[in-house]
Order: structure tokens, then C-alpha cells, then sequence
């Protein structure tokens, strides 16, 4: 826990980077200043009290690996802006919404339980060994926003959604 | 029909950002300022009168289904860039014609006719059962500019070339 | 061979194009700016002796399809960004090493000799017939970064990395 107070400043210009981030691939802030601040507040006290920016409105573990699909922008945004309008904290919200063409509803969480995410992460099987071999090199897919790209080794950062590496699976 | 006329703020405010999002993905407005304003103008003419882009140089149904494909930037615009150097209405331009070193051609109409779009449509079958039993994800390609990418639907504007959801096709 | 030389107007353009370019998709250019300024100032005279921007670490041989590989940024700066922290000349740098979190380390060649260029060139089967008749369209992956799209022909320009059309292989 921390009594860490980002600076009005360090909210600005994070609010502004990834407004920026946004606009360029085709996503949006919610248009409330005042509230997407406070999201932005809150994902730089996530990133000082865990060391990375987990989503302000779910409760981190504190364990990078179990909170990778929490991390902002979370693994679960883009579904919920297809089916809902906005993600599960309303920091990016859809085209419609933005242009008020629709009402952002509110969006149930997606993110499975710990059990289910667990059984999930043991039954991960590889892609075939067929499959594998046809191709050059492996496939990644950012889990974030779907990515693909074939190289060694996935990107240090997304170049569509900016998530880092670890946010990455082999896809084939 | 209508006597929709947009103002020059408009005209301006649209095609800068075409230029911006055309740059920034490597793609080029035609450099004669004069031709290319008309045709920013006769975007706005018709999103005004169909509710879309559609091209300015061919004629619409009105129907967005049977539109997509001509939709700006066309299905046929990056093909046209490689072959001709431009696309069909010359409002995007490739980089050996900006940089002098090419005269666009002239640019033949390649959309099918509607007959054989028609039968296209009908005869679209989808990707072999097996070839997506082996995947994680669907694999959508954007129609505009075949960007991929791996997740339960399409997202809402492609990264690369900003089409619309409706633009994407399911690819594997 | 040539005396050319950039003027300082030349030089400060192209690294803030470069500059521009990375940090829109996640790519660092190396912080320390009288160091990056002498590589750019090397990839526009390689630029006006070779009519591209060979890398300016490697002896290029003057025959784009022999350079293909080093022509900048190169077949190998996202496996050495990854592996070493900065790519062989140290134009790029990681955010690790951006970071400060991260000392660069030296980088070894890791182009291949031309011998085993050649032998890898001769020995570059196509995808096999299954896989291909079994898309709509063919998959071309940049070589520099590992961009995925499928349509008929790659695009002009890699709009991930900007590399040219001749940087992308057929995948799939």
C-alpha cells in the first residue's frame, strides 16, 4: 500500500499519451475529462505501488504474472468496447459512444475467475507441431488487441496498443 | 439528392486528417492541393447524403452493403497504387508518384461488375473447418489494406488504414 | 564513392522523421543525440552513394538485393533490440535501455557470412500448395519487423516499421 499522490502534471501528460496512443490506432478516451483523469490517477498509483499499470477499478494481486491480463489496457477492452461501448472501467469507450450514438451500458466483468484462469493457463496447449513447421517463423498475437506478427521473438511493445512483451502469445 | 454544401472548415478539417492518418501509415494524399480538396469535398457530399464516404468518383447505391467495397479508401486502392500509382480517383497517390520518379497512369475501373460481385458474394465460402479448429482466435483481414489480426470479432476501426468493422472479413 | 555531404538542415530533418517514426510504434531512437545524429548523417550520404540507406555500421555492397538485409532499419534490429538492448550500430535502443534500467551490450554480427546468404537464398522453398489454395489471399510478412497482411501484392511501404515493398516475403 502507498500514500502515493501523482503530481497534476504526471496525470497530464499520461492523460495526454495515451489519448494520443488512442486516437492513432482508432481508440477512444472517455470524453469526461474529469472522470478519465481519475482512471489515470489511478493507473499511475497502480504503476508505483506494483510496478505496472493494472486496471484502477479491479484489485490487483500485486503479481505481475497473475495481473498480465489486467494490465491497462486490459485483455478484456476490446470485446467489452464491441459489446458494451466501453471497457469494464469506461477509460476507452467506442466510436458510437463517443459520437452519442449510443449509451455506453454498463459492462459485467469478463475477466474469468481465479480457478477458471488457472485451469485455462494449465490445459495452454502449444500449437501442433504440423503447423509449426509449415511457417518460417512463429506467429504472435497480442492478447490485447489481436495483433499478429511473425518473428522470433514477439516486440518489445505492441505498435498497435502499446502492450508490452510479455502480453504476447504464440498464436502458430 | 441534396444541395449539401460543405464549408470550407470542413473541407479542411477532413482532409487534414486524411493526410495525417495517410502518413503516418505510409500512405500519400495527392500533392495538388486543388484536386484533392474537391475530392475531400465530395467525400462529405455523400457521408451526408448515404450516411458514408463513398467514393467520389463512382456512383453509389446508397445501399452500404452493396457499397462497402467503394467506401474511401476503396478495396481497390491499394492495388491501384501498386499497378498504377494512384488509386481510381487519383486522391491517393503512391510514393514513386509524389516523389516525381512516376507519372500515374491512367487507372482502369477494377471493381467487378455487379453481376460478378453478386456471384462472388454467393459463392463466398468460409474457411475449412479444420484450418480454424486449429486456431485460438478467428483471423480477420481487413478488405481495405489486409491488415490481420486474431480475436473474437473484428475491431472497430482498423489500426492501419481506419476502416470501419463492417470493412473486415473472416480470413482463417 | 563520394564527398557528399548532408547539410546539418538535412541531417536534423531526417532524424526527426526517424525519431517520429519509432516512437509512434514503440521503437527507440538512441537518446544520446550527437552519437544518433552521426549514424543518420551516415544513412543519407549511404542514401545519395547507393541510392538507399544502407546501414551505416556494415560495408554495403552497392547492389540493393545483396544489401536488401541492411538496408535500414535491418533484418536483424528487433532480434538484436531484444537479445542485446540496441541494434548493431546502437541507432536503436530498447526501452530497457532507454529506461536506464539496462546497460546496452556489444552487439555481434549477426548477419549471416554471404556465403550462407547465398545458400539460404537458393534454398528458399514457397509455402506449400495446401496452405496457400486454402486462403483467399496470400500473407506477406516484412522482414524487418514481422507486419503480417494479406493481399494480392505487399504494400508500398511496411506501416509498422516503413520499410519498403521489396522488405516483405511471402509467409503463407
Amino acid at each position: 500500500m502507498t500514500d502515493f499522490e501523482p503530481s497534476s502534471e504526471e496525470v497530464e501528460a499520461l492523460f495526454e499519451q495515451l489519448d494520443r496512443e488512442a486516437e492513432e490506432m482508432g481508440y477512444h478516451l472517455n470524453p469526461d475529462a474529469d472522470f478519465t483523469e481519475d482512471l489515470v490517477r489511478g493507473l499511475l498509483v497502480n504503476e508505483r505501488r506494483y510496478g505496472y499499470r493494472a486496471c484502477p477499478c479491479r484489485l490487483a494481486s500485486g503479481d505481475r504474472d497473475d495481473d498480465l491480463d489486467i494490465i491497462c489496457p486490459c485483455d478484456y477492452r476490446d470485446p467489452d468496447l464491441n459489446e458494451y461501448g466501453a471497457c469494464y472501467c469506461a477509460l476507452y469507450v467506442s466510436e458510437e459512444v463517443l459520437a452519442g450514438e449510443r449509451e455506453p451500458g454498463p459492462v459485467p466483468e469478463r475477466r474469468p475467475s481465479p480457478e477458471v484462469r488457472e485451469r485455462a493457463a494449465r490445459s495452454l496447449t502449444s500449437p501442433s507441431a504440423e503447423s509449426i513447421s509449415s511457417l518460417s517463423y512463429p506467429v504472435w498475437r497480442c492478447r490485447v488487441c489481436g495483433y499478429l506478427c511473425a518473428r522470433d521473438e514477439p516486440p518489445g511493445v505492441c505498435p498497435i496498443c502499446k502492450a508490452e512483451m510479455d502480453r504476447f502469445e504464440r498464436f502458430i
